[in-house]
């Protein structure tokens, strides 16, 4: 187990995002600008409906990200403060990161970048797949581990999804392969790979309080009340975004019942368990991004809801301690369960939507009205008429493998590069604990039971 | 006191909610399908501005009442994870429970049923009036008695709106008789019917702590922020939904005053009550819901949300204790005097803003601006015209009336059948706990008082 | 110091806002009315309009004063409950009470004032400046003190605003030198005067626990989101408004980053402080206001975001004990490090921006699309023009030296007033102490060492 070595560690945070943040200011002085003003009266109005139609999108989606995801982590009792703070860090990272690379790939050639907020949405689903995936190795991983990580995940999410969406074409609106799947099998890949074989023993500190489960939950309210934001903002406007943003209320107000259902048949006495509720209750949402905006009957997107919540919590009740105890594999939030199962639940419903859809969908989407700057679906859309229902379906089971098959060779790889004893994984006995990166005072409310594990960290602090 | 009988109860919820989920599928399945996709670049546009124009209204009213009234829920320091679930799973069971049954009620006759947000809206108002009356009884029901209360109140509260605003022409745009009063009604006649003479000795966990009422007011904070939405949501765009905005934030800030003031006098020694600031802030919002769009000057919006705080507190001062005493009605939020006295309060208000109105008021509401799906208060707007200022007045008072008559009998007979046994009562000493329903572990915030009930919860939990 | 004498400091709350009321009751029947309903079709089309531009735009800033900037100020583990609830009830009156002075001021020539959705935005943002100030000596003051304080701010605010936006013509659309500067340097100047020379040593209950900083770091998060509304509202509708959201969004983005870096670096043993993170990540936001929509490239945002940050953690690190030790000035919150340092390092970006900018900016923003009620920065916008960009430079220059000594000034004068003993500010030993202004229950977390402090809060209820 990796001992941080003297001082060096807590150096290399700041190092590396001195120098990344000095990196991007050049690359932005260099490269990127906004668009030039418009001189119509006309295209004024223009940008002005768009800001009026994208911007509340966007900020339901900075809602959910910073402070709903944020929460929803607090979990961990002792480690609330980390993951709240490395969730917020990591974004900001992600999405700068983002913005350069994809200035980088797709703009570059044709000179200077013109900014936009539909780059920066982007980019912030970019930055997603990055704060999904962390859940698999939270509160035992260092800060720059995670900044690596996330350095490592972004490029490869840009060329999966480029493969995923442009190559092949699959319909995605709300990112359920090539967000949630992708992200999930990146982050259990690095988790494999960092952890190895070693069985992980319960910790002391892992185990949720009744207030940190109170918090985390209502983090997956806030997730569960602005998912159809970050499911209809890529749409077209018009019927196919009022139908995703219905399509995913259905799902999730069926997922959240049958969580509650779930949850109640699969525990012995009949009791709700925290996880599930946090978790199930957005499982709905999960799977029905692949499918929201296809003209599909509403009660598909319930029995999807369903389905998805179910599949989550049966997850959590059998699976993840089958993966535990087979494959020694260590997925602390067990984002498996919400995004892995649900996302392979989606793809699988996209398939049938697609084979099952009547022909003539596609004219509802009438290409004048799409947004700034286009997304890569309306030229699917406009390959799925081309090569018919079944080529569609293929395209989008290929899709999926691809999600898969590509993050968990990445991560994987990204996993072992983690285990350069220079990012200082924080030892065992430090794990899942705040004060061993943030400057905050005795907790009052339990100064008993946790003497010894405060004085290991006490220890460590003078050590440094 | 019903103990509740072995094993039974616990299978009763998932068995209750998994078949209602198999009913819902069925329905929709059969009836529920989405408008067809529009033609016309003409229609589109229309479409897109229908999602633009009432969907973050739409998320403004979600927050409010998953996030916002589930914390202002919390006020019970060991029953805060009960509160929110609760509060969720009834939502989600009442606005599925609300479209089947407006489905079948008022769009079965046209063959299809095409779902739409405003439908989703409309459902959503129906749920509000049963998460208002849980309130009476929050802490001492089961899940299943929340339920099967759910089942009842929704079809009554449909039938009770459909006489007030389409038979009788009342005005209410942002609920207060139709909602707020009702649902207070109805919940103080199942608190009475399920309770009846036993007067409850206060329950030493029934007292909420510093940090349970911090949480609760900013519940109460997030549902003052986002209450003009929910009031102005099904207005008229245009002049009448601006008013309606503007009166409402005049009240409400009106009201914020106005609490401070009545509790500091109320209190022997000037101190506040977090109970009166968590209830009283939003007294004004209730009021201000049926006069909102009404031609009135602004004076008369602040002094209708002073009054109405003022009578809230008041009401929790003088008129609960005597109610308990007298009534022996038990009133655990105390939503008599947050939805029963300034709903009251307001409807007055509105029989004086129609007898006071101008007599071409109306002329201000060009009907080719209805939102889609119309609501029934444009009829009444119709009517509105041909009776004149004194019949509209009376219809006002008459609205009243049937509100707190029919919610009144109705809750007394719903508050009868929940005391089935079957559907498990919580004993007196297993009230306010969250241990009794969820996973939790043990709090160690306050190891010490607390011992004995636990001790009871655990061997409870063994026998069953 | 001044020890409350006998009950009559707990009358003169209710008194002064129950007269407050009583003045604005009468003001509002007197002189306010709404805007006369829009006869024609299309000036209801402008109106719907301007509601759906606005309003999102607006709840935004109401979540950010109300929830955010609350959540931010309980990082006092025993006085969150006022922080929260006080923050509250100035917000309420000084919107009231700057709605009544700007409608004598600006508006009473023109007869009836006219109250519309803009008008209470004015008034919101004239409230901001009071709840900053307040900053600098929360925990110490009477809720009297801070009526009286505001009671001051709001006019010397609005004179001040007056003088730099419409007579000096200085370009600040986000607030940045007319409200962040302007507040910071008066309730520096409150403090000063309030405490004089008086050295505070710590007080025990000053320390923040890891559950008050987290709480605390979740209002900084609310804060973050939805500063680009904050900053954008007033801007131009297009262009100039696009570009203020994204300036913002990537100043705060790349604030997050260097705050992490600075707090880092920082601290003798890399550990992040709480109090940076909480402060830091809202620089940038501050700093970019005043310039956010000028034209200036993307980098000018991440490079000014930066900067502010860093200036931020070093204030507190270097900056805030130096000024306690020599000034003995007292600044709970750090208002001098979150406000003062990126304001005036904003108003030096702006001196720089308005001599870099091309000639021809001013023709992006046609007049036509203005803004219902218009703001100033138009009339500013004109005078741009003529004066040629040296002499705005100048003038943006004087709108900094204007904000800063007409503040620091009418802070030190109402400091001095507030040192009236029939404002009761609390003595030492009861600072920071909710149990001081509400009635809540014993806090059963630590009930061990505040012990004496109980007790002396005990003792003081039974005198009054």
């Amino acid at each position: 187990m990796a001992v941080p070595s003297s001082a060096n560690p807590r150096r290399l945070l700041p190092l590396f995002l001195g120098l990344f943040q000095g990196a991007l200011l050049l690359f932005f002085a260099l490269f990127v600008t906004y668009d030039e003003p418009s001189a119509q009266a006309e295209d004024t109005s223009l940008v002005t409906n768009q800001v009026y139609s994208t911007f509340p999108f966007f900020q339901d989606i900075q809602v959910m990200l910073v402070v709903g995801l944020g929460l929803l982590l607090t979990f961990l009792p002792r480690y609330g403060f980390s993951a709240l703070t490395h969730n917020f860090l990591l974004l900001n990272f992600s999405v700068q990161w983002a913005l350069v690379l994809q200035g980088l790939l797709h703009h570059f050639h044709h000179g200077q970048i013109h900014l936009d907020l539909h780059k920066l949405l982007i980019s912030e689903f970019a930055a997603v797949t990055v704060l999904i995936s962390v859940g698999a190795i939270l509160g035992r991983a260092s800060p720059c581990q995670l900044l690596i990580m996330a350095t490592c995940e972004i490029p490869i999410y840009l060329a999966s999804e480029w493969v995923i969406v442009t190559c092949l074409g699959v319909l995605d609106v709300g990112g359920t392969i090539t967000i949630h799947v992708f992200s999930c099998y990146f982050g259990l890949g690095v988790s494999k790979a960092l952890f190895r074989a070693t069985q992980q023993p319960p910790h002391p500190k892992e185990t949720p309080t009744t207030s940190s489960d109170l918090v985390s939950l209502v983090g997956t309210l806030i997730l569960w009340v602005f998912w159809p934001s970050f499911v209809a903002v890529l749409c077209q406007p018009g019927d196919a975004q009022h139908r995703a943003i219905l399509n995913t209320l259905l799902a999730m107000s069926a997922g959240a019942i049958t969580t509650v259902v779930a949850s109640s048949l699969l525990e012995r006495d009949g009791k709700l368990s925290p996880g599930h509720l946090q978790n199930g209750s957005l499982a709905g949402g999960v799977a029905i991004g692949v499918v929201a905006d296809m003209a599909m009957p509403p009660v598909a997107a319930l029995a999807l809801g369903s389905l998805s919540a179910a599949v989550c919590v049966l997850g959590f009740r059998l699976l993840t301690p089958l993966l535990a105890r087979k494959l020694t594999l260590h997925d602390q939030c067990g984002i498996h369960n919400l995004h892995g199962l649900p996302g392979i639940l989606g793809a699988a419903a996209s398939v049938a939507a697609v084979l099952a859809a009547p022909k003539d969908t596609s004219g509802s989407h009438p290409s004048q009205l799409s947004p700034a700057g286009g997304n890569a679906s309306e030229a699917a859309e406009g390959q799925r008429g081309d090569r018919g229902a079944g080529g569609q379906a293929l395209c989008q089971a290929a899709g999926l493998a691809v999600a898969v098959g590509a993050s968990l060779l990445a991560g994987l790889l990204t996993g072992a590069a983690l285990r350069l004893p220079c990012l200082a994984r924080p030892p065992e006995r430090l794990c899942f604990d705040d004060s061993l990166y943030f400057k905050i005072h005795d907790q009052p409310e339990s100064p008993g039971p946790d003497g010894s594990a405060e004085e290991g960290a006490l220890a460590l602090k003078e050590q440094v």
